[in-house]
This record gives C-alpha cells, structure tokens and sequence, in this order.
C-alpha cells in the first residue's frame, strides 16, 4: 500500500496539502509518492471547473485558505495573478522526476509550493523555476529539458492516468483505487488504511 | 457568539452536518441556530451547481459520503431520487418554526435528515412529512401551513439573507461574518471561536 499524491503547483489547496501528505504518510507507515499532473486538463477532460468559478465561493475560499494555512502553521500568500499558468513547472517537475529521480521531483515541488503559496510568486515565471532548482540543489539545465518531447508525453500520461482512475481536480490522493479529493481528507484516509489492514489481517 | 446552521434537507453533507453540529456548539459553548433555507434559489443566485453536477465528482461523492457516515457511525443510504426536490419541506421546517419556534423545527429536521439520507426516503413525498411530523410530536395541520404565504416569505427572507452574507452551497455555516462552508470545517471554526475568543479577552 502507498499514498500517491496527484499534484498541480496551480492550486493552493494542494499546497496545503503538501505541506502534510509526507507526515501522513509516515504516520500510517506508507510511502507517498508524488506525481506531478496537469490540473487544466483534468478540468477539461471531466467538465470541472475551479472552485473560485463561482464568485462568493472564490471570496469564501480565499478566507477558508488563510485560516487552513494558520491551523498549519504554514505561511500563505495568494498571487497577484490567479489562476496561475502552470504547463511549464509541470513539465520541469515531470522532467527533474525522469533525469533525477522522485526525491529531487519532491524537493523541487515543495520549493516552487512555497514560492508560490507562501510567498505570492508566480509559476509562470521563469526566475522563480530558476531559484526553485537552485534551492533544490538541481541543475538549471532541467529548464531545458522540461521543453523537450520526453517530459511533455511523460506529464500527459500522467495526467489521462489520473483522469481515467477518477481524479477530477487537486489534490487527488489515491490509496489504491479509492480516491481522496482535497487537503482535508487526511483523517478519512487514515481510515481508509486501517480498514484496509483490517480486511488484510482477516 | 453563537453558530448560525443554515441547512437544506436537499444536501447530504448538511445531513452529515446535521448529526455534529449541537455537539461542537455544545463543546465550544455556543448555541447552535437551525435556519432552513433553499438551496437550489442559493444555487441559482450565485451561478452555483451541485457538486454531482460532474460526473466525476459525483462517483466520488458517493464513495466520499460512505466514509463520512462510516466516521460518524450514522447511517446512510442514497435515495433513489436525486437531487432531492425540497421546496416543500423546506416550507415545512419554516412554518414550524414559526408556528412552534426553534426545538420543534430542529426536532422536525433532524427527522426529515434521517428520513432522505439515512434511510434513502423521498424528500418530496408527502407521506415522508406526515411521517416526519409523527415522529417530531408536531401537529399534521403544518402541513396546510407550509403552503401559506408567510412560510413562503420567511424561507425567501432567510434564503436572501444567506445570501447576501455569502453563502454559496449548504451547509452554511456562520460565526459572526465568518462563513464555514461544509461539514468538514468543525476544526476550523473551533480555531476561529478560540480566535474571537482571544481577541475579546485582550
């Protein structure tokens, strides 16, 4: 059994939840795995919509997100520019995953969430990729190969995988086939793990 | 200080809410206020849809609503009907309130919850409301009183209110300004009650 944590830099939500799912996880002794995914196009291909679609839910969430962030105790900062564009960090999380590996993948999500989220920078911008890689400790030559054929079909197939497993916005937390949708599942898939080791110990 | 419970038999989360909320007004030391009011006229003044309006989502949502009724330990069966047409008991819950104040139409809710969510019943069914009333001790004549147009205006009025105060989806629930919304936000407003709390002490 394994958590695997269905990401997008794009929703604040997700950075939220970035900032537990590895606590979590140790905490029920399973591995998380985190994989990078296109959330415009999970919107697409399942007719879904983000959130702050609706006005008064967008003025909600933005209150909702803050008091999140202090239940945490996790700095948050909403971008000037939302929604933000995130095509291009995908395809530099997805490349970083395929030349170095999932931790380097984690590393540098976690670095650009926090650009992001905590600060209020923009995923668009290539200075905040740049700094990203080098707080990672990663090569800035991963800029180019997030352009390049492998990282584009790799961050696509990713994407159709969690469409076609249900995923239909972010987070998407799956513990095998069962899905969990947003930062504040967390007890109920812990839950879900017990039952699971129940049914297995039987 | 109170929690205001704005509620539509119509939602299942506001069921599941429905089962919590006196007690985490009870652990905080607030009362708690049922105010019913009408979902799809919320929908509609705020370009809201029901969550199942996605397919995907829907599929989850019926996964996800085990699980919560499985944490709770509350039953709970998907009625075959669905979305549930509510206007009519909506009206009820009001004139009771009206007629008997806040425990009856309280009392009378919590039957119609469990009648559509734990047992599968049809909210629209007139039989499900005699029923409902039997169960709650309130007389069968708030039947008649349902249809009159003082319940009528008092649903628009709360409805409106909710509204204007930023609802956008049920359950809405208020302290002071601050709106919570769904029956995965307990944590939040104990963290916000303790907030206020703070404040006032300084």
């Amino acid at each position: 059994m394994k958590l695997e944590f269905f990401y997008d830099i794009a929703s604040p939500y997700t950075y939220l939840a970035s900032t537990r799912v590895d606590a979590v996880g140790a905490s029920l002794g399973l591995p998380v795995v985190w994989r990078p995914f296109l959330l415009g196009a999970v919107f697409k291909a399942t007719g879904n919509t983000m959130p702050a679609a609706v006005p008064a839910k967008g003025t909600w969430m933005l209150a909702d997100l803050d008091r999140w962030a202090r239940l945490y105790g996790v700095p948050f900062r909403m971008p000037s520019d939302f929604p933000q564009a995130t095509l291009g960090v995908q395809r530099l999380l997805t490349a970083t995953g395929l030349a170095h590996g999932h931790d380097a993948q984690r590393r540098l999500a976690s670095e650009l969430f926090a650009a992001v989220w905590g600060r209020g920078q923009s995923a668009a911008d290539l200075v905040v990729s740049q700094n990203a890689l080098r707080a990672a400790e990663l090569p800035q030559e991963l800029l180019v190969a997030a352009g390049e054929e492998a990282a584009k079909v790799e961050l696509r197939t990713t994407t159709d995988e969690a469409v076609a497993r249900g995923a239909f916005g972010a987070p998407a937390i799956f513990v095998g086939d069962a899905l969990f949708f947003g930062n504040d599942r967390f007890e109920l898939i812990a839950h879900e793990v017990a039952r699971v080791r129940a049914e297995e110990a039987r």
